[in-house]
């Protein structure tokens, strides 16, 4: 059995979001044991799985990816369309496209302190798709 | 065909460790064709696929690691739980938190020098848990 | 129903190279639904997913990954196989040994300006083999 179903999440600030509940609320029931695979239809965001508890870890993380991807490299050729391009596709590449997560009991099996991320690194980003698919 | 099997690691030390043995020893026979995915529930280490034979290669990656993700960042403010942990839930991410590896003739159909990694990022871990599901 | 395919890239320069194509052009008809899983066998290159429009996005995935992960580190003790080699495969384990795509009336269901990136972190690399696995 597999199920598709695209869904828009809405334009978020840049940074790390907690999505866990916008994307539960818009998934179908979830079968008693499969797998669901999450993708992200873009090259400036990415998707992954992180701590869910204290809004300061999503802080941590915006600082320190802009640490290690910097913005105005003198050394970047891609620059045309702003600052936060280029820095926004290498990040993507490190926190990835996509996630799998099991599912058990009709469940995410997600760890206590687990929840879904977005990282978003375009400064003035619209509603972002996912293709999230069921397959058990 | 899925089958699902949650998998106790014994704890580990910090560094990053080969654990392809651990794993197999735990899993049922696996299927003539299909994938294995191995998802890590905790965000303070992660799962990879890396170099299987010189174990000179983990150490050099521990070190790297810590120099991507330094500890004591005056600009960390998720601090309450150990000058060890925002770096590891931000190296967790960089490293991924599961992997989807193809299933061919019953065994895993990793490259001569591939190996599964877990990378342990907190100095005193208890056991870590996974979940393996196979489908066929 | 799962399909299995492997495939042989060509050798390719050290650097990002978009392969869409080149794995298109090796797989069978994609069934109307589905995944396709894409496996890289090797620990020195690695596979993800980013712009597929403009060339010099590539030429600066290669500029900061070389930043990111600096060759001569006189920290690194696996120096044995050229300068290239624990650099390498650092890379790889930052951008991932497989992808996995939705499939969508029987097409990726990539976005608007996604494409398949190998990621070759070798001098002199021979060819490169990929599993993909079908499920649908």
């Amino acid at each position: 059995m597999i199920v598709q179903k695209e869904i828009r999440l809405k334009p978020k600030t840049r940074g790390f979001h907690l999505i866990t509940s916008e994307i539960m609320a818009a998934l179908p029931k979830l079968p008693q044991m499969g797998i669901i695979h999450i993708f992200i239809q873009h090259t400036s965001a990415g998707i992954t799985i992180n701590e869910n508890a204290d809004p300061s870890v999503r802080v941590d993380f915006e600082t320190v990816f802009n640490k290690l991807i910097p913005e105005n490299d003198p050394d970047y050729i891609h620059i045309f369309e702003g600052s936060d391009d280029m820095p926004a596709h290498l990040k993507s590449a490190l926190l990835g496209t996509s996630i799998s997560i099991p599912i058990k009991n009709e469940r995410l099996a997600l760890g206590t302190w687990q929840g879904i991320y977005l990282g978003e690194f375009r400064e003035n980003a619209s509603e972002r798709r996912l293709v999230c698919t069921i397959y058990a």
